[in-house]
C-alpha cells in the first residue's frame, strides 16, 4: 500500500516537509508497513525552491548581487541536476530587504533577479524555473533586463537610472551586448497573478500602493510602464502588455514573457511537474495533502485544490488536513474524502501555531484509526450510491 | 449494522440529544442505511431527567414546593412507567434559585426536595432516583425529613426551624408522622461527591463557601452537622457520617443514607443502568460517545469515559467526538478507537459553541468518510500487532 503525503507548507507554523513528517509519524502509529512518499509542496510562492531542493537534491549557489536599492547582499539559487535552476525573485528584490521606510517603487530595481539569472546561464543551465511573487518592485523588469547586457537610453543616448519611473523616458534600447546564452534557454514562470502590465487592473495600479507609492506616483509608473510597453513593441518584442500576468512582480511578468520568451503557468502546475507529481499520484493508492488553512474563498488552497484535482482525476482517495477549515460548500468539500482540521483546543493563535506539528500527528492518528475501523467493520453498512 | 450514539451534552452548547442529532446526521450522509440508536446521556448532573425522560419516556409532574428559602415555586420531576420517579434535587432547592445576595447557608432548606419525594410517594412509585449537586443548602437535609413527616425539636421540645445551624440546638426527634410509605421505597442517590458529612473535607468546609457561608459560618455549620450526626446515632440510625457522599448537597447525602437507606452511586452508573446502556452495547457494531471537552484532569469525562470503559469490557469500537481535546496522554486516549475534537477554526468562544452542531455534524461526515475509506482499502496496510 503506497501512501503519498503532498502537503503544502502551513503559513506561519511548519515547513512543508514538516508537515509531511507529521502525518506519517502519525500515520505509521496505525499502519507501520505501508510504504510512504513524502513529498512536500509549495505553490509556486515562498519556499517553492527549498521544497524543490528538497525532492529533487541538487546545489544551492550564493551570488553577491544588488538588492532593490542597489545595495549588495547574498542570494541563492537552487541548480537541479538536469540544467535547471530555480529563482525565487524575492531572495533579490523582495520587500521583505527592505524597512518600510525604504519602499520606493519609483526607484527601486529587478536588478539583483538579472544578476542571477546571468549567474544561471554562466553556469550552463538550459532552462530556469522562476518564481514570481514577494517583489518590493515596480519596474517591469527593466533592472532585470540591464543586468543581463541590455542598455536602455533616452532620446539623447543617456542610459536610464534604475526604476520603473526612468521608463518614461526611454526611447532607444541597444541588445548587442545580450547575454549569449539567454535564447538558448528555457523560462519557466510560476505565477497565479493575472493582472495586465498596464492599466486599472495593472502592476502600477493594483501592487504598486502596498509597495510604498502614492496615487501620483501609480499614475506616473502605470504611464512609464505602458510607454515601455510601446518602445518594446516598436522594436519588435512581442507585444504581451495585456497578457496574463503582465503585471505580476511589478511587471516583470511583461519583462520576462517578451524578452525572454518565458512561459506563465500556475505556481501549483509548475511545482507539479517539477516534482513530478502526476507520476507520484498515479503509484499511490491513498493520497494525503494539506493546508494551513482551507476556506472557501482561498479557491481551497492551491496545493490541496491542485492535488484533489490530480487524484480525483486518477480515482485515488484524497484526504486533507488542515490548520483550519472555514466555511466550505459542501461541493467545495465534495473534492475531498475527507478534510479534517487540526485544531485540538480553544488557545491563542501563537499557540496553536506552536502545536502544529502535534496537532497535525495526533489528527492524522485518529484518521488512520478510523481507516483501519472501517478496514475490520463488516460492509453491512451500505454508502448512499 | 448497528450505531449506538451516546453522548453527554456539550456544556453551554448542546443538549445531549442535539449532540445525537448532529451525529446522526454526519454519519448517514455516508452510511444511509445503517440502523442508528440514538441515546443520549448525562453524568448524574443537570439535564439528568430530561435525558430520562427521552430514553425511557414516562410524564413530568410540575408540583409547587418550597424553594431554599422556602419561598412557594413551581418544581417538576418525571414519572416512569415502572413505578419509579427521577428527582433533580437543584428544581427543587438548587442555587440557581437564588441571587447572590440571597445565599444564605444558615437557613436555606431542602424543605422542597422533601415534598418532591412525598408527591411522588403519593404517587405510588416504587424506586425514587435522585440526582444530587447544585444546590444552595448546607442543612444535611434537615428540611427534607421535615417535609417526610419526621419532627426535629430543641431540648425544651420546641420544634427547629429551617436551616443547618438550627441544627446545633437538636435534641429530640418524632418519625411518628413519618410518610408511611418511605420504609417501602427504594432511593437510587446519583452521586459524585465522596466527601463526609463533617470535618475538614466535609459539605461545610468543602462546599460552603460557595454557598456564601463566611469562615465563621463554615466552623458553626460544621459542628451543627456533626452534632445532627451524633443525634441520629442516638436514635438508632445508620452511623453515616463518614460514608463517602455524606457530604454531598449540603450534607442531603447523609439525610438520605442514614433516613432513606438510600444507596449512593456514580452519576453515570445511575443514568448507564437506568437507560439500559450495557444491553445497547452488547447490542452495537460500533459506539459513538461524546463530550464538549475532553482532557486529563476530568478522568476523560465522565460519560465518555465510562462509555469507553463499557465498550472496551465488550469488544466494541468506540469513538469520541468532542468539542475539544487537551492533553489527553497515550494510554488516555488509547481507551477510545478515535478521538476527534470538532473544532473547524479559531475563533471567539461564543462563536464556537454557537457552531457545536454545525462542526459536530462535519466531524461525523469525515469521520464516517475515513472509516468507508477504509472499507474499500486493501487490507495490505498491515497494523501494528
Amino acid at each position: 500500500m503506497n501512501i503519498l503525503i503532498a502537503p503544502d507548507s502551513f503559513k506561519e507554523s511548519l515547513e512543508a516537509l514538516d508537515v509531511c513528517r507529521a502525518i506519517q509519524s502519525g500515520f505509521s502509529q496505525v499502519f507501520a508497513n505501508a510504504d510512504y512518499t513524502l513529498l512536500p509542496m509549495a505553490d509556486g510562492g515562498e519556499g517553492t525552491s527549498a521544497v524543490l531542493s528538497y525532492v529533487r537534491g541538487g546545489r544551492w549557489k550564493e551570488v553577491t548581487v544588488n538588492d532593490p536599492l542597489m545595495r549588495p547582499i547574498t542570494a541563492k539559487y537552487l541548480l537541479l541536476e538536469n540544467e535547471t535552476a530555480v529563482i525565487e525573485i524575492a531572495h533579490a528584490c523582495g520587500l521583505h530587504l527592505l524597512t518600510t521606510e525604504e519602499r520606493s517603487p519609483l526607484i527601486t530595481s529587478t536588478y539583483g533577479v538579472g544578476e542571477l539569472i546571468a549567474d544561471a546561464l554562466d553556469e550552463g543551465v538550459k532552462r530556469i524555473i522562476i518564481g514570481l511573487g514577494g517583489s518590493a518592485t515596480n519596474d517591469a523588469g527593466l533592472g532585470m533586463l540591464m543586468a543581463l547586457g541590455i542598455t536602455f537610453c533616452d532620446h539623447d543616448g543617456v542610459p536610464l537610472v534604475q526604476g520603473g519611473s526612468a521608463l518614461a523616458h526611454l526611447s532607444q534600447l541597444d541588445i548587442s551586448k545580450l547575454h549569449p546564452k539567454l535564447q538558448d534557454t528555457t523560462f519557466e514562470v510560476a505565477c497565479d497573478v493575472t493582472n495586465p502590465l498596464c492599466g486599472s487592473s495593472g502592476a502600477s495600479a493594483i501592487f504598486g500602493p502596498q509597495k510604498g507609492a502614492s496615487p501620483e506616483q501609480v499614475a506616473l509608473l502605470d504611464k512609464a510602464l505602458s510607454h515601455f510597453g510601446e518602445v518594446s513593441k516598436q522594436h519588435g518584442y512581442q507585444s504581451c502588455q495585456e497578457v496574463a500576468g503582465a503585471g505580476a512582480a511589478g511587471g516583470l511578468g511583461f519583462a520576462l514573457m517578451s524578452f525572454c520568451g518565458a512561459r506563465l503557468k500556475s505556481g501549483f502546475d509548475t511545482v507539479a511537474e517539477a516534482v513530478s507529481l502526476p507520476a507520484h499520484i498515479a503509484n499511490a493508492d491513498l493520497v494525503i495533502t494539506g493546508e494551513g488553512r482551507l476556506d472557501a474563498q482561498s479557491a481551497m488552497g492551491k496545493v490541496a485544490g491542485g492535488i484533489s484535482q490530480l487524484a480525483k482525476a486518477g480515482g485515488k482517495p484524497v484526504i486533507a488536513i488542515c490548520g483550519s477549515v472555514d466555511g466550505l460548500t459542501a461541493d467545495q468539500a465534495s473534492h475531498f474524502d475527507i478534510v479534517m482540521p487540526s485544531i485540538q483546543k480553544l488557545d491563542s493563535l501563537d499557540k496553536v501555531l506552536g502545536s502544529a506539528y502535534d496537532n497535525i500527528e495526533t489528527t492524522a492518528v485518529n484518521i488512520a484509526a478510523a481507516i483501519k475501523l472501517g478496514q475490520s467493520l463488516e460492509q453491512d453498512i451500505m454508502p448512499l450510491p
